[in-house]
């Protein structure tokens, strides 16, 4: 947690961005797994922990823009209640700790709400992305309320710029990365099971008293993008991609990708793809600088996907015509990055609309481009990933080559022998500064020669 | 998952038992993190897994009791969703798989159910304890309707009762269960931090691809019941309260209680301590047989538990007027166990009235017995839990002491050399048979002297 005046500060900011009425931030509530007192490990919604950095269950936060007023709605534990969850802070010093002068109980809440509403003016709620936030919402409103757009705008205009101190929580989440990749890089070998690496993974971010990010992906199935599954057999030739994050104590995120020889070494068709995703990650890191669309920077990493495969005898024709007849969208069907923060997709809950692109920027639907969650240009203070990949995917292949999609550049036949080969990706995360751009944490084994070194030493 | 004869003669008697209108089996959907697409583990809901026994989001099934159909609704991916996810089996091939007959797409679920209102029929449905089911059933039927007391019966009067495929899958979590208690008995030590331990724990279990069937607790302050907090230091002299389980690969819990002295051996007061709550789960163990009401033994614990109490000079006056007036449940306000199976507290969502009790025998509301999830008679198929306790928990204490709470009773002075003390909880599984009950899975080391042998090895 930042001190008190960081999350009065960030206050502040939003009550003068959104100008009028009443904000409503819902902390989350517990989820419940297979019944209503089993619960998943509770994740508070990240725009509450952003403004009010208390990250426990069955909060809520008004903040009147008019009255200039916050006050933290919640309830303290009674005896028999601390029998099963021992002691908790009172809800006072909860308010103190994150520099609120006012609580109140959550009964409260909806009558308060109701007051306000019956006044005329406006209550401004983010998107409800759970159906937890949806029911909550409607039983105080008496309906779920559609998002308000200045609100979100608000949100987005603090939580795309990271200060200093939520740089260091990130940097502490990739601290924890570069064990969790190097070990792992160590421990893949032939004949485990892929669950075995990702139990081995998650018990060190565990033990450290810290939870993923996101669902660990850890597949020979490389070309699976978010492949949930780590059930296959791992067998030399074999190559696993892996995907993964722990979050900081503060609950930032990281997302670091490494592509890595299951027998400890590359077989030269692996490394001739492998070295082309490298390539093409190097150029949209070189082109990282404030001003600078993501959009384009994404055109560029597929480019130099293009231009790869064409030397791999993959495609044939003019590069650039290639990019611009979306051939690259074969290989490589999702998005070159994202923001990152208090979430790895950053905001994502808040729309991509306002995260990604603007009022005047906006989203190409076409297949490839509409997954990429990022297209607006970079400003200094903004963390994104930067990510491309190469992956065959046999069912997309079969299709497009049934439906003669863009036969004028592509060489089906050729891709036969590439089809076993899964997938590869490759993916760091950056700081934008005024100049250009700043890799964060400590680098995490790339080059091929450095990879197999680490897999080696396992 | 088991044979399609087993989910199809289940799904029979469940017609049968129901006798009239349509049942709904809703299966659950994804549960989301931070951000939509940022998801949690899927837990699919018990009962549909009973009934239907596939473990994945979004489907439901309905049985028409009058024309003895069954339907599975649920959608196939498409290829831009592959791209993502992977192939996955198809509808059919999971129908099949669970012998269902006829599927049908999740769009026509709705209309569907809405034909079977407007013939006046009953729609059968369980107790929604999760905010996404109670969304869907509002979207597909106007309102979240009552849960129908007929089905709650139906299916109880099945999942009660284990079959040997099934006690085969509550032994294999115990198999897991023994790796874990043994090894966490070895890791425990001074200096550590609990979460540590927990994390090694959590990583044996994710590394064999299964998950833990409820929250670890893990921690000194053992007086916590429902402790979900791993950050302590452990230091010599304290002891650790482990209660945790993991599920088989059918989903099936299991749900061990070891306490662990962390300096590897049992200090003069804790011995006493763990003597009496041994007697008294051994108490409870020798009097587990069909027709005996479990709360008769949760008496006969509690029992011992004042008696040995006594015999410390903690409690003093007539040991049966003691338990009469509820002494024990300053030390043990909890129950002495529950049902078991497809969840850990099993069937607690459909309600304890229908899984603990009966329309004759109510649960007693006064503090201490209202936590008492089983009081009924048991029955050869049932799988219950033993898990007595002693708890010194300062704040009830306290609480109980200012409002003189049964002072003939309670030697409050004598209780100040024990308040940290923590607490002392020890937990098995056990099958009722037709002749007694027989103890599920490997027995775990236990007895003072078995503990400290094994706690010395690591």
């Amino acid at each position: 947690m930042f001190s008190a005046q960081t999350y009065q500060a960030r206050r502040e900011r939003l009550i003068q961005d959104v100008g009028q009425g009443v904000i409503l931030l819902l902390g989350n509530q517990e989820s419940s797994m297979n019944f209503a007192h089993n619960l998943y490990p509770f994740r508070q919604d990240s725009s509450f922990l952003y403004f009010v950095g208390l990250d426990e269950p069955d909060l809520s936060v008004v903040l009147d823009v008019e009255e200039g007023t916050v006050c933290l709605y919640g309830d303290d534990v009674t005896v028999e209640q601390l029998v099963w969850t021992g002691a908790l802070p009172t809800m006072a010093s909860k308010a103190e700790q994150v520099g609120i002068d006012q609580i109140a109980s959550s009964k409260n809440l909806a009558t308060h709400l109701q007051d306000v509403q019956k006044q005329g003016r406006p209550i401004h709620v983010l998107p409800a992305y759970r159906p937890d936030q949806r029911e909550t919402l409607a039983q105080i409103l008496g309906q779920v309320p559609t998002a308000s757009v200045e609100l979100i705008k608000a949100v987005v205009a603090q939580r795309s710029y990271k200060s200093d101190e939520e740089i260091e929580e990130i940097e502490s989440a990739l601290h924890m990365s570069y064990r969790m990749f190097t070990t792992a890089m160590q421990v893949t070998g032939p004949g485990k099971i892929e669950r075995e690496v990702v139990g081995f993974v998650e018990g060190m971010v565990g033990s450290q008293g810290l939870r993923m990010a996101f669902p660990v992906i850890y597949s020979v199935r490389g070309e699976i993008l978010h492949n949930p599954d780590h059930h296959r057999l791992m067998q030399a030739g074999d190559m696993v991609v892996f995907d993964a994050g722990s979050e900081s104590e503060g609950r930032y995120a990281s997302d670091i990708t490494r592509t890595i020889p299951v027998c400890g070494h590359f077989t030269p068709q692996q490394r001739e793809i492998y070295q082309i995703v490298l390539s093409s990650q190097q150029k949209a890191i070189d082109g990282l600088a404030p001003g600078v669309e993501f959009r384009e920077l994404h055109r560029l990493a597929a480019r130099e996907i293009v231009s790869g495969l064409k030397d791999l005898g993959l495609l044939k024709g003019d590069v650039d015509e290639a990019v611009a007849a979306d051939v690259h969208t074969l290989f490589f069907p999702c998005g070159l990055g994202h923001m990152m923060g208090l979430d790895v997709h950053d905001m994502e809950a808040l729309g991509e609309e306002y995260v990604g692109y603007t009022d005047t920027l906006k989203k190409n639907p076409a297949f490839g481009w509409r997954s990429l969650r990022l297209g607006k240009a970079l400003e200094p203070g903004f963390v994104v990933t930067v990510e491309p990949g190469i992956y065959f995917i046999g069912d997309l292949i079969d299709q497009w080559a049934a439906e003669h999609q863009n036969e004028a550049f592509i060489n089906y036949p050729a891709l036969d022998a590439y089809r076993k080969l899964g997938g590869v990706r490759l993916e760091d995360d950056f700081l934008m500064t005024e100049q250009g751009a700043r890799l964060l944490g400590k680098p995490i084994p790339k080059a091929l020669a450095e990879v197999e070194d680490i897999c080696h030493r396992g």
